[in-house]
């Protein structure tokens, strides 16, 4: 062959390494036992979805960044194509919401519920390529679904921040909200209903700048000052009380179902109650979570690590019904998989089973007899579980023995050829 | 939304229920832990690969079922397009090797050598949908690149043998062949040269067609009858030696390297020394294997419960040639992943952690202290490693138990809220 072949991978996807891929799979590993102890069960969908579903709305800004699969054979019509979507019937799915949701409606009938899932996979979106971030990423979500109970948001908090504490994180946050207490704080001020999804855009940007920023934004975009003041001295307020989900839930009023601030307390103090003191559990008014689908509690986990979001979720109830024409109650949290495997590589981690192995070193031209006896020593270690690496030895065994212990082996067992007689 | 979107997977593809997934994560646990006590470390290289590299010959018939990956923004020009491939720049792979390659040319300077690696992942093949066969599957591939040593075909060997054994597979047999041998009988029998692999197609029919019907089918291409029936005797007279392998070489004289000769006979002597009672390794001279990249020694899984290969494998020594220029040896072994677990889950296995399992049922109406009271229950229960299911109570609480009990759940523990006073 006359000329070489491309050796990079393509543009913005990353091969892994071994060492990456051996935490990669040790947080695998603690993910499923945690969440299995928890009574989620693993599924799996394909990577491939119809470009009807991807482009559903569900996806937000994603549905722009879409990989597009074409046609084949026939029904692939060059001549007469006049768009993308007369070329393509595909596309590499950029979440794992869409297809679980898609999962759901066709096989309710054959899962229990309610139905505690565990997805891990890739997804794929053409962004524009940038540092530390691929446009092929492992996404890991748990989804409730048919549990219209804060059972549901109880548990995922639950099994996520126990997964995050066995992986070996401390410290960090599970931000709360809900979308009912949004807009019930939005109507209190006498914003407009049409306007909420413009004002929470806005409000999203409190971490960056500042309530200040909030209020001159809102101003900007053409609020009355009075309503945008009372708005912003809601927060000031929420943050001087004693108790910011109580204050917060008294001062909305009827601007919030009794049922839904009894159940969001409820969340709280059933965490509060349970969980260890490896995180923080905080109501964060300003709370937002980007995607439209979510209609009520919604949360975020924030890594000071990380200086920023490590996972989130929230409740989805309306989008089964999209498939299936009749609505599920559904509650999902999804960990940044990817930032965990790259905090643990930064931090020098060392996936267990990467250390202490053995290595059996053989000169060539060993006989029949040696070269039987050293495979059946390394048989027998590896049936008691021990790592052997059986190689022929190279001429300078010095530099061989340094490289494998560089690799992990810490003892080595040789065997050489008889020497002639 | 008015238009219900689509419920099914797309054509060809599968979702994966719960119990498939269960197996399907036990088997790939036991090809994960075996193989890397056998000293293969895990890699990844992302699922879309250049179209370039994919079309490099080495796929074979797999190049024809690319899913294509549509360009993307400005590169991709519609109106000017006039074949395919102006319309694509990537591809979903077919096979593990030709990325493992690619990888292995991108990364060897940062690998130890021999480099032992394991993938497992998905490939994608456009293939007519048909029963049991699926257009995303998983393979699950072990290679040895920098070995030229025949100690690469042992381990490999033993590996899988092993890997095969613990996942409960008895009575299969590995049948081994080289390439070098199917060409010195070819050549022994005094076929030109560019005649082999034509030879070699109807060859691999043996199993199907028989002697009389290789013999057919040669004289049918026009090869003169004497050479067809000196190759034939040739295969029956190793069928009646007692050490067919021996025999064979031996009678191969010099149309075998020596070297060639002596180190096969070293692979079944060394695994015949090392192995367990579970399977039997047979020479097969009729054994071709379809690949045209593989050099040297080939090997297939057959195992009679699926009436078939379940895998397989050989030496490629002169892929990362390709990519590099510089040719590095190389040898494979892949297993069936997705027979085995069809295997398995015809069987009525079930796998581990699937059953016996507890689940508590939370009446409606808790109190705050009752809630606390059985999810720190649950949460002592998982820290002890334990499947604790915690769900609302329904109010059929007999069929909902029943239910449970159809999903493995074999304990049950009840929390009613306190009576009204």
């Amino acid at each position: 062959m006359a000329q070489k072949l491309n050796k990079k991978p393509v543009t913005g996807m990353k091969d892994i390494l071994p060492e990456e891929m051996a935490i990669r799979d040790y947080v695998c590993g603690i993910i499923k036992s945690t969440y299995a102890e928890f009574g989620f069960t693993q599924i799996e969908t394909p990577c491939v979805e119809s470009l009807e579903n991807l482009n559903c709305k569900a996806g937000g800004d994603n549905e722009k960044l879409i990989f597009k699969i074409m046609k084949r054979g026939e029904k692939l019509k060059i001549g007469e194509a006049r768009e993308e979507n007369d070329l393509a019937d595909g596309g590499l799915r950029y979440d794992l919401t869409v297809p679980l949701v898609r999962y759901y409606s066709a096989h309710a009938a054959e899962l229990p519920s309610p139905f505690k899932a565990l997805q891990m996979g890739n997804v794929w979106r053409a962004d524009r390529p940038q540092r530390g971030r691929y446009r092929q990423f492992m996404q890991c979500d748990i989804d409730i679904l048919g549990d219209a109970s804060n059972l549901a948001e109880i548990e995922l908090i639950l099994a996520t921040t126990t997964t995050l504490g066995r992986i070996g994180f401390k410290n960090f946050e599970i931000r709360i909200n809900d979308r009912r207490i949004l807009k019930g704080m939005a109507a209190s001020c006498g914003f407009p209903e049409d306007k909420y999804d413009e004002i929470f855009i806005i409000l999203d940007k409190m971490d960056k700048i500042g309530k200040d920023g909030v209020r001159a934004e809102l101003a900007e975009a053409g609020y009355e000052t009075d309503k945008v003041d009372r708005y912003i001295s809601l927060f000031e307020e929420m943050e001087q009380a004693a108790d910011p989900v109580a204050y917060c839930l008294e001062r909305l009023g009827d601007h919030i179902d009794t049922e839904v601030a009894e159940g969001f307390k409820e969340i709280i103090s059933s965490v509060e109650a349970t969980k260890g003191d490896h995180f923080k559990l905080v109501f964060d008014p300003t709370l937002v979570r980007g995607m439209s689908y979510y209609t009520g509690t919604i949360f975020e986990i924030a890594m000071p690590e990380f200086g920023g979001s490590c996972g989130g979720g929230g409740r989805y109830d309306r989008m089964v019904g999209m498939f299936t024409g009749q609505e599920v109650p559904a509650c999902g949290f999804s960990i940044g998989f990817e930032r965990i495997v790259l905090l643990l590589l930064e931090s020098g981690f060392k996936a267990p089973g990467t250390e202490n192995k053995t290595a059996y070193l053989l000169e060539k031209g060993l006989s029949s007899d040696k070269m039987g006896e050293a495979l059946k020593a390394a048989e027998a270690e590896r049936a008691g579980g021990r790592q052997v690496l059986v190689v022929r030895m190279n001429k300078n065994r010095k530099f061989q023995k340094e490289q494998l212990t560089a690799q992990g082996y810490t003892e080595f067992k040789e065997y050489f050829k008889e020497a002639l007689k």
